[in-house]
């Protein structure tokens, strides 16, 4: 291939990437209806889309405490928004995690198992291995409810404690889980964990941002959260929020120095190798939505959200082989329901499993993942009652076409 | 301050966030023009604005592994432009850099010093602090060229050898450094690296994008990239490019598993925590820009770049005070200059060190760090002739203005 053609043959593969899921469908992507962008944050996207596009006024070489555009202010007002003393940008919530557990096992060399429920995300799994750590998983009730009992919690902790004797380093919690949108209450587990004195990290990539979240109430000493999955942000961007005791931990200047240039960086973050990597889009498209973001997480329109979740439960929860999993009544949007009504239907289907997405698809509905019919995750976050309805709707003449019904 | 009030005064800070630096400015930010979107990356940055656009169609939960868009063929082609075995996307170079360092820390773990170029960026030293490693700098000729000699590589890893019984885990060259712009050529350190066998790694973050870049040729094991920075790319995102022989350790897929749940990710990355976080805009705008990239690091355009480089010296460096730091001729557009003679005049400016960028901006030029006067770190990088003579022509008159010609 000649160089002429090589250049020619991607123009035509990357010149002209598009998307219109969100123009043209209602999208009950179960992992993306939290970070929609708002307005506002499409407006800053446009105007930060460059690279470096923060960094314009940086004076100090860390984008935390650039004060135009106001990122100094901007965290203070997470801070206040999360109740919790310091927030950092992260790459991502799992990024967060991975911190942590880095900075508390250096900070207590000796313990080394991460307790969690066993619902946590993937990526927490993955935090405990990136450190070299152990985990031990706190049961969940299994169908229908997949519930964690807090007093489990304590269990677990002194089966740690004979196991390795030591302490757990760290107590984890998923506040909404990613497979069944399960809420959970931290305040009692937070109770267990002061009682041993064991540091506890709500993960709440789901809920905060979409659900009232108070780390003081809550009583937690870390918090991870996702700007592209719960806060109208476009990512990749988290917030690591922690309380001051760890300031020095999780803040860990640079110390090294050059031997002969005698160069040092003792403005810069270790953990995150300088300044949080969030230069442009991802930390001005979170700054942008967030007076939307708090507004949406005041009980009333959370409570309006989760409405319009069990409101969906309770019509379709009668179709043939449909069967919901996780606790009842939704606190959180996030949905898990086995169909296997259309699952038998796929075995003769000439399109097999696909057939379930083709069908919401002709009724304007996008969001699952292809091929699969015996089970089904979909959030219904911000939708519109009007789309709630169609939804629902959509779901009943589907199952109808097939005499599920 | 009540509920309202809070709301509001967000909405007041946040929902107007604006920036037309690049439409009001000639923009000539050292780290900003390599990383300016193309027309093509601004469509697709709308497209896919939303955190998590780029999974609608994730099959496997690997984001290098989605065929829609077309990331997998992307990479490929990436690779082959690189010249280099494998890429992976990262969140950043130095992502990159720290991930390769752990990497070979594990692999040869008696190995603890990292050899670096003199002028490596802070990146670099954090990458070494934050896997708990050592440095040995290679120096630099000091004023004005602050030339690094290879052979220099070889002294300094024999030193190590010496000190720590123990060869150096990695030798790191700066491919083009952040301060000076200055270019180093890395095959005869390559032929060093070969004869001691240490892994070499190829810190390309203002370099791959911009100039011509063969990994092979250059006989590098590792390559990181930057695409906010060089790569009309919409950050934060990184390219790691690396040797066949390291494609285990750099894609260590997770071997963690749930002690209740059996819970395994046995295709998630655990050096990524699963999924390199590029999950939207930093990787479908460095798609969309690739094409142009790929056609802007030909020869004759690099060539084209570096004479404007030049030009814009050749007709200041004659203004009092001023002094051209780093090798000449350019190579790359990234360019030092002492400007004592400004510095003489904010002595006794009434706005003192910030008139200089005051008087750039006044003839629409922008870029320069407010308040110093000294010296300059600038640019020209993606300029047309038009803009590169307008600059000239500003600096001229700027320095006539206060009698500095």
């Amino acid at each position: 291939m000649t160089k002429l053609e090589f250049n020619n043959e991607l123009v035509q593969k990357y010149s002209n990437l598009t998307r219109n899921i969100n123009e043209e469908f209602i999208n009950i992507h179960p992992i993306q209806r939290g970070g929609i962008l708002t307005a506002e944050a499409f407006k800053a996207l446009i105007a930060f889309g460059d690279g470096y596009s923060l960094c314009d006024n940086c004076l100090k070489g860390r984008i935390d405490q650039i004060e135009n555009p106001p990122v100094v202010g901007f965290l203070k007002d997470m801070a206040k928004f999360l109740n919790v003393d310091n927030v950092m940008p992260e790459a991502s919530a799992r990024e967060s995690k991975r911190i942590v557990m880095g900075v508390l096992a250096k900070k207590f060399p000796k313990r080394s198992t991460v307790v969690i429920d066993s619902l946590a995300h993937y990526t927490t799994y993955l935090a405990i291995e990136a450190n070299d750590l152990k985990l031990s998983e706190v049961p969940n009730s299994g169908d229908p409810e997949y519930n964690i009992d807090p007093n489990d919690y304590e269990k677990i902790i002194k089966e740690v404690l004979d196991a390795d004797g030591e302490l757990p380093l760290l107590v984890l919690l998923t506040h909404v889980d990613y497979k069944y949108g399960n809420y959970n209450d931290p305040r009692p587990i937070a109770k267990i964990c002061q009682k041993y004195n064991i540091p506890f990290l709500l993960n709440a990539a789901y809920s905060a941002g979409t659900l009232p979240v108070d780390c003081k109430e809550f009583q937690v000493d870390f918090i991870t959260c996702s700007g592209h999955k719960s806060m109208a942000a476009s990512g990749p961007i988290g917030i690591l929020g922690f309380k001051e005791n760890y300031y020095d931990d999780i803040m860990n200047l640079s110390k090294i120095q050059g031997n002969i240039s005698s160069k040092s960086f003792p403005s810069k973050i270790c953990n995150v190798m300088g300044c949080p990597p969030v230069y442009g889009a991802p930390l001005i498209t979170l700054m942008a939505s967030f007076p939307s973001v708090v507004k949406r997480t005041e009980k009333e329109l959370a409570d309006e959200e989760a409405k319009k979740a069990n409101y969906v439960i309770e019509k379709i929860k009668n179709v043939k082989g449909v069967r919901i999993n996780g606790k009842l009544p939704k606190v959180h949007s996030l949905t898990n329901i086995t169909t296997e009504g259309f699952a038998e239907v796929a075995k003769t289907h000439p399109r097999k499993g696909f057939f379930v997405r083709d069908e919401f698809k002709e009724k304007g509905i996008i969001g699952m993942l292809p091929g699969i019919s015996k089970d089904m995750k979909y959030s219904t976050y911000g939708l519109t009652w009007g789309q709630i309805e169609h939804f629902t709707k959509s779901f009943i003449e589907i199952a109808e076409k097939y005499n599920l019904n």
